[in-house]
């Protein structure tokens, strides 16, 4: 009809506009594209009151703020972004739904319909249950952007989103040398865990650092570094790693963070490594967010990713 | 695949229950059902600032919120609600939006696949539109719940959402003998428009007479006055009829207006009269929201509707 | 110039509209009518954290939402509401601040230029400086619509806005008797402070009797009561008298209280006795409101004070 | 000291006047008292996004905001409530916290330090825990307000909050006779559960028959009725029973509900019988509620259950 | 009288500080000053939702969050502000209503009353109004601070604010190398208009341009150009040219963007020349600002061109 | 008993994790500890509307967002930090107030408890009473990070919280010469004050010589320059020295402030110096705050004046 669109449809179109949430397309059997998306909706095994499972879609949503194009290569963008929708999570069990997650991703890995990934958490518990179902085919290494180790022991809380790095190493499924941290804070870890990951070889960048070194040295080191250790680099970006300013919709926000523009840098160089084939995005709590910003932060990632990744 | 499901899908459903969204069905050509439903996301006609133009999707979402079962009568609603969509509204050209509904409210009627309408606004403008769309047809009776007029002089500026049925009426689409006002509240009204409606027969009920008469007299009194003008009619629910505290969505709240109650008692009556075949709600604004409260309350309305129509 | 309106004022204006606030004019010498407001923004007197200095702008610009019409009456009001301005505080004394309000009070009651008065706090302890003021030439009746007594000893924290009237009785302002207390809510007083209301022969309802004896029969026994005792009858309504869900924006909000209607009643019967010539409206912290609600609703009192009282 | 207070205590403080959160004091062994307060911050078990393990403390919080005084009766509250703490969850394994509640109850009740009891959820799901506790010597019956059965399956989610009394009949803690649910609302439920409760012999009463029948009626025939099938009669208020606007802090807030007042006088009449021994108040979310609201609500009821149990 | 000031006037005044509000001085016929300001309260041309509208009166009550002192340059600023008010907008007919800018523009600077301009929006529509008035009488370069082109066809949506640049020069009012482009973002634009900027000798400079060559270069680059190209320089601010985390009340927020100090620097360096004549800031939607933030910054905008311009 | 933990300290813990409010301890007579703590919940001197009393207590909870651990020098912080408590206010009487911090405080320091100090406001007239108190033994140098001098005169509006260091000066308890002032803005102040700055020979950095001369020479610079000057050197931490994007919590909130970056910097390099002995960290309002951003930071600043003093 004239004038009508599907529900929520009905909305401005320029013709010459292709926003970044068109690239999405839902996966059918038999679908093939250099880029696939994965939401893993678990916000459970958080410490904190987090509602982090309800990102997948405020990314989502936040890619139809973008357009595809980038002036700054003056490139459209024009890879489909294969969606296989989000994963079923169980209400009361939650090792279920980890497991669910390794499970499903390993289907989604089988089908072979995409060689680049995103996954959008969540909280950082995602990280082991997707990285488990990489590391069954590949040596992985990990780029892990984050304020905090993530090496938490897990007689305390179980396989909280405190831990996923510690479970990782013990479960023998990534070697602590092929785990990079990159903007450690101060005061938000414990001594131990920095020991733990000193013993365990993991290569820890402090904010400190951060700023003396340079994010493009930083990222080059440790590319260069995983080059020889993995075959498969992972991005792991937990969204605390930016200060509170430029990322207010964490659980656990605070002052001393990298700004965004770190961020994007670190993203951009990593992407353009061949042996980096996937990012997850954690952390994001959309019901604590100011205006989506953070899950905006979220979604200019993944397309600074796909602009810089040479397909 | 095992676990995974449609972006923004993976949400917990339990066997036995129907959510009110699931009787929403995308119209294709040839479906027929009992009720269609129809987006009208337009509120730059609005006098004062107003985004009811996002409340389409808010109410639908709302619909979520609930399920089909009416424990009241121990029954469930199984009617599919056949969504023929939002209607596309053009950015700089008001009057051209206003016409788009009536144009595309026309071809969906000419489907004749529903035969019991719900509009959702959208701004009170929006019922100019709709009306006009079925008084083609009709002769239409109207019963408004409002705490204000709506029959605005046009001249200061032009067809605003103030000015709905002193449009209708000036361009001989609905007499005002068949146009009833319930909730007229003090201080929101102008004595030229209290006038206007004496003068063209227009049946006024303020809050206190509603308070005095009681809702279930009036609209027994109105719809049975009806029976004889008008072979359609039409309920138009601004949701400002409700006190502030009970539609705090509003654009134009305030002080003294309905409980919930009230309304729902209103609509209930309305839906059971043979004649009554349409209903909008308008004047949401979910961006001034508190929790989608007044989206949840048009929702409430829609399945009181439902359930009280003999289909 | 042909289209350029002052800062500020470039709004949509209907021709048969009047605004509320339009009835408001700014007082200057020689100039008289019936209705007189004054504003005092004082809230540093407050127990509680509070904003309640902010609430005359609120009010005013909530005039703004209600026209001068009344349905229910079929009747425009044309007074205009000499507006005094707001007196101006001092940012670290205090009691300098009440007897500031007590000095301009005296001021403009001796202009002689209005016979009704609204006076917009401010916490609750304006009542007593505008109380003081007024009980130079008249012997006052004070009609309290309150959640609390307000009695509270001044050892502990000087005149705070718990104490207005302890402090009128202390000082022989006004005789217990002459003072009466509408809405009074369990466990929002203290055991002393009651006994003191019976001591001092303070007449407390409760809401419990309100909802009982019903706000008709308890204003006209009241205002009767006070018809004997008094030359001039003060209204002060303390807007936490309303439920929360009804002001959400008091500071002290709280479940059990009255509805907007119970209170819009009460000012009703009590407008119309010619003895009441003062109201006044606090405890609104515009900083803590929901949408203006609050505010809106003090507004609406105003209008409603105005239409019931001959003029 | 002179002026100096313990952290967060330097609040003023009337001599004459004592907030209900002094009567909390902190369980020791030995102590003693007629009530007894557990919190179960608890809402990982919960559908839908909840932060209603963060309701004990601003429950605890909202008693600051009230006096032990009840007007209405002249009367000062003084027992002390024993305050046994909050039971420490488990971050990732739901069924270890549920359990954890039932095993710390039966802790706290063989200290038979109290007679009756509040517990603060969490979400629903807490009352199976804290029930099948009491169960273990008594016979427990159930006044369930709740707009919503909560008689789900488990199969389909496990131990939700929206299973707790399907799971307390399946596992034979309480027949479905010695269960009533009052408020219960169309449009929030499935058949499929209405009909387990008329199976089981659940008593029903909808908000349509609250509004007919009279909340006093109801309770006085249940409170009746449990005389003789229960030893132990258990107040569950899921504090959703209430409209939307009088607690807008529930997860699922929706129209069509109970105002306080009703729930008010619904736990009055109970508070006053023998039996009533324990009330639950549950599926408050905090990080959702307007000003608190919806705890303030709750502190209220747990000092209208005080001062009408004669103790 | 003593204590009394004008209704919203009673704040503390220190006899040392002047607010920088107090600079504006309503325009009255034959008054004159070096600074004049006008607002035009327009946001229905807006894409997406927009309070745009609002913003006039935001921006000019941030003023009083400043004083006239620089302490930077130890200056105190004195000139008037001659503050034209607000353009009245239709509230239906929005090509009326941006025709009424360019017709009140005219008239406003037909009175020869100021040779600098402010120009408060409302969306970026306003500037093709605002432009166009100006150019009748000088060569104008534009100097646009912008995340986006604002070059869209204008078949799809008519005159938004998406299209004033694209319109300037179709109506051959300024041509293409006479307008340069400051601050473009990645993601935010289509090829399309980026190559229509190339194509019409548009000057684009990307974020990563302002990054690598710093705004004063890129501001003396241009200022230098169109000093031979233009006799008017305008400049066009655009507020989401800064990143989201320091313009949160911008309809259009992202990551990626200017910071707040960057954007002055590039205002102080283009105020300093002599060919630079007016600025217009827009695109701040007070409604969904945080704290004001970004219409503070808009004033702070406006203060530092002041105290940088020659006079 | 097993599960049971006080009311709200049912919380997660984490075997190896100290978090940064378990170095709190109570003080009790005769306890002693490098660092001690005390809170002045007082802001009722502030000119504009403040809830800055809020914050000893919104600081305190947000070091429970804080581990002990700073992983940039591989070292745990135990040290004990002494909390007094909060100084009791008076509700009504603000120079009261003021004199208890100054009574309160010099007890504090009397006991020898502790020798390094955090003093948390309130407003910044808390700054004038705690250095009173040092100064009866101490030759006091401040170092003041502030967008204002605080130097108004005290006829206008008593000891505001804009006058601290003006009464410092009048009432000979610190020489102008002995005040530093870091981070003073454009458009924030007076040119008199900026004046009496200058006269009394305050060295004054503004925020252009701040970027231009950077935090650490400014810093040593200052510190060098004390050395000579006092014995005692105290920092007064303004939080709204911090740009708006990164304190969102100050009343006076601005742009082209510092960002949090430089403040850190800045007290780490003072903390490190043997005569700075105490700071205080004022002017943070909860209740206008962003999720609690400006309270973590402040927690944050404690933390790191804690690691860079020598202990
Ligand atoms: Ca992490
Ligand atoms: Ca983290
Ligand atoms: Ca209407
Ligand atoms: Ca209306
Ligand atoms: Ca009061
Ligand atoms: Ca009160
Ligand atoms: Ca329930
Ligand atoms: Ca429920
Ligand atoms: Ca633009
Ligand atoms: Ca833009
Ligand atoms: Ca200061
Ligand atoms: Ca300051």
């Amino acid at each position: 009809m004239t004038f009508l669109r599907p529900a929520g449809k009905a909305i401005f179109k320029d013709r010459f506009t292709t926003k970044a949430n068109e690239l999405l397309r839902h996966y059918d059997e038999g679908k093939k594209a250099t880029f696939g998306l994965v939401g893993f909706p678990l916000s459970k095994p958080s410490i904190s009151h987090s509602g982090a499972s309800l990102a997948p879609t405020a990314i989502r949503n936040s890619l139809a703020s973008f357009s595809t194009y980038s002036g700054e290569e003056g490139r459209e963008l024009t890879d489909e972004l294969l969606d296989f929708g989000d994963v079923l999570m169980h209400p009361t069990d939650v090792e279920e739904s980890q497991q669910r997650i390794t499970v499903a991703l390993t289907e989604v890995l089988a089908t072979g319909a995409a060689s680049q990934w995103f996954f959008l958490g969540g909280d950082h518990s995602i990280s082991y249950s997707s990285i488990k179902a990489l590391a069954a085919n590949h040596t992985i290494g990990v780029l892990q952007f984050d304020a905090h180790h993530d090496l938490r022991n897990t007689e305390d809380g179980g396989p909280t989103n405190g831990t996923p790095f510690r479970r990782l190493i013990e479960d023998d499924i990534v070697t602590g040398e092929r785990i990079s941290q990159i903007g450690i804070r101060d005061f938000m870890n414990a001594k131990e865990y920095h020991d733990f990951a000193n013993q365990h070889g993991i290569q820890v960048y402090t904010m400190e650092q951060v700023r003396e070194l340079g994010i493009i040295y930083i990222m080059e080191r440790e590319l260069n570094r995983f080059s020889r250790l993995a075959d498969f680099i992972y991005l792991s970006v937990d969204m605390d790693v930016l200060d509170q300013a430029f990322a207010p919709g964490c659980p656990a926000i605070g002052p001393g963070g990298m700004d965004t523009q770190t961020l994007l840098r670190g993203v951009e160089v990593a992407a353009k490594h061949p042996l980096v084939q996937a990012m997850d995005i954690v952390e994001i709590d959309p019901t604590q967010d100011i205006r989506d910003m953070t899950s905006k932060t979220a979604a200019y990632l993944i397309l600074t990713y796909i602009k810089n990744k040479e397909t």
